[in-house]
């Protein structure tokens, strides 16, 4: 499906404030960003850079008084997403070496005190998307989604203690559970198309069978048209926003909705 | 100024062919993408990655019949470019790491080859800027600007004799001059506001004062509202489509224009 | 002066495990690299890749039985480190961009929690490299060396509120004060002269007056002869061996003496 | 085998000139280096990044008068290296992206001028290795080998009209030919053992069945115990030493041998 999408963000500045910003999504291997524009209001100058894990990150400092940023995309986002219940659990010596730090423990996903819980529930499940699918269900079945239980510091422990949170906790807690049986898995935020209530979103990918395959535990089922924003090992990668000096996020609007190609 | 330029190439394919296209401006030091359409008409897969100096590269496999990309980007650029005549020469030992490979011959700057004209044409210039600035505008005044004289395999050395030539035959001169000095310098190619005939357009820019610095021999002063699609070592690095097989460029149409902010 | 210092492990697998190993210096701008010997005995096929902080990591999968790694270098380091007393604080917005992601909070430095605690250490210091240094000060005479009150999931903030640990732990304290003040920090691993008792490493940088200095809160006073194997964010980058499987570490030896240079 | 290889350069510079060395083989994928020494008599500062390409360069600026630069290493190299007649062409749409700047033309290989000479070379033979192997075995039946026939500025193109010249003109047009039929190429300079008579060496490798292949032109029959020190597009990337001033090579030497493993 042809998707747009957009997000506008109102800020007020007491001061001018450094900020880096993490919004504009990339043309690759599952998407293409067919339109797109990126408005600042007041405008200010501002320069882009490619992080570590390729995301496009926009550099600013911040006006004084009320500042507003508008990005919005139209973007070939697949309605159906690929699932391989037979792809294989790839051994560590064979993974590529770019994928190897997302097999370690990082800031909200310490893989490395989840281990038990994992075996538990992937003791039924085949070796690979199998045991990652074992994973998604069981935080799907057994973690409410509900706002105001977790913060900027909740970790997958927390999590996983607490069976509450909302969908940046879901993917800690996948990705965490993934990691710890040494299957590499990484956060994504983004767009989902028909998100209820509309939201900027986050899930994971998990890497079996040779490739990253998509999987989102606040669903029922694996949904596509989704826009990806970022990729990271958890939040601390992935911030759509950072901003290093006070200031308040007055609003925060996102859509997305389906947009009728023009025809040829 | 705030430009809108775009591009638009019309292919007659007899197969399907694999395609690399380089074709999408970034947000950058110098320049933001404010707003950017990209289409492919019929509508194929692309996928797109960046190349070894930061370029946005689309990959794709042509259709069959007739092929339309059409790129159209607004994008805030400078009026005017930073210039600065007393910008000093930077000794080799202390250039960053990145910029190095910026020194050394490449398929159309043999610059082994060219130290000798580069010495006459500096002799009375100050170091740095200065001798940038002097090779630019030697030649400027004794290149003749000509079409239907250079190919594909034209080099700076073949131009230094002709003294005939395109914007991408000046660039390259001017960089194999720059380089026989120990003076970085990179080919980069773009759309410029008001150039005449409209085209795309190719100039360079030389590593002096510890920047980078454009420099545009085909013309007679600086001219800024200039954008960068692409940089690279020299047209080999640059190249707008590469094409693996056979296939026809019938129509070429680009054009730069300024575009009234909306206002806030 | 001319250093030489190796690192022996010795493991007991049970299994053939995968490991990633983080052994081998790298010649750079604060060392250089003479001689290196790495054996692996028995020996087993490794391969090397460079990680995103650009430390050189070996890959292999353990035998089973003893497996014995050892690592010899001889390495030019300063005897005397760089310090500047007047480098000032570099603003956000003119940072570089590589050096951004060491001002995040990390696993082990939760610098969004420190803030208060790092305000009231740097009150009386100067902006910039007196901050830091008033930082590692206050380390060094507020939190006693002590073994085994720490483990791997020990951070920052444990280590501010119990005050004792080890140099790993000192060094996320560092950090994470630094990062809570927008100064630019990160980890360090290696070899330092002399230390007592002798055993791998852990200090930081922070990044002022446009540079990176080397911050030793274990010490009470800089002291050079340092050999660097790795950067990271945190100790969870810069693990020196990583293994995906059980197995034990037998032995772990460490020396580090004066090499005399063998005359010209 | 086990091969210890050195090589050991003697300048003599008239003034401190800046250089740049690429002499120091790294661990990877095909090769281990066990042991290593890297001295400079006189001893000057230097430092070290990482090119493009992977490849470790070491920066410095040279003393006055006599300079000597000796690099010892032994090294893990297999005796027999990997080949596969029924490795299949790659489709360009199928390559990595880190492959696809190995297809375009060079300096040195300038592809776009050799289509016809390699579709006459390949016409009999199996898609993919078995054309790589058809080019290899023309260059060596049909150009011969000889000294001080080329020079710095001779490319593929010349030695396909001239069919003389050294290891360095047999890569270039081994990697050109393959390049003109869309196989991904690249140049290797290294050490051979038992090459005659003894010195540092050129080969290329080419992708074919999704992985590269060593192939060597100035051999009758494939032959390992070779060790890569560097990888470029071609001989502009790869030279071992380059200066920005003037000063005279005096004497080079190299040597490889059997190095016997020490008993464990």
């Amino acid at each position: 499906m042809q998707l747009e999408a957009g997000c506008t963000l109102t800020f007020d500045m007491q001061a001018p404030v450094p900020m880096v910003l993490m919004l504009r999504p990339r043309s690759g291997a599952g998407q293409w960003v067919v339109r797109e524009s990126y408005d600042l209001t007041p405008h200010v100058p501002v320069t882009e850079y490619t992080d570590g894990f390729g995301n496009l990150c926009q550099r600013l400092v911040t006006p004084v008084g009320t500042f507003r940023v508008e990005v919005v995309v139209t973007v070939d986002a697949p309605d159906v997403l690929d699932s391989d219940p037979q792809a294989a659990y790839v051994p560590v010596e064979q993974l590529p070496e770019d994928v190897l730090h997302f097999l370690l423990p990082s800031r909200y996903a310490p893989s490395d005190q989840l281990g038990d819980l994992a075996l538990e529930i992937v003791q039924q499940a085949e070796s690979g998307y199998g045991q990652v699918e074992a994973i998604r269900a069981w935080i799907h079945q057994n973690v409410a989604y509900e706002y105001g239980v977790s913060n900027a510091s909740t970790s997958a422990l927390d999590t996983a203690q607490q069976r509450r949170g909302v969908c940046r906790d879901f993917s800690h807690l996948g990705i965490a559970l993934c990691r710890s049986l040494n299957i590499p898995a990484r956060m994504v935020v983004g767009y989902l198309h028909e998100l209820k209530p509309m939201d900027l979103h986050a899930w994971f990918e998990a890497f079996v069978g040779g490739r990253w395959y998509t999987f989102d535990a606040t669903q029922p089922t694996l949904r596509g048209n989704r826009i990806t924003i970022a990729y990271g090992r958890d939040a601390a990668d992935v911030a759509l926003t950072t901003q290093f000096g006070p200031g308040t996020l007055d609003l925060m609007h996102v859509w997305v909705q389906a947009s009728e190609p023009v025809p040829a």
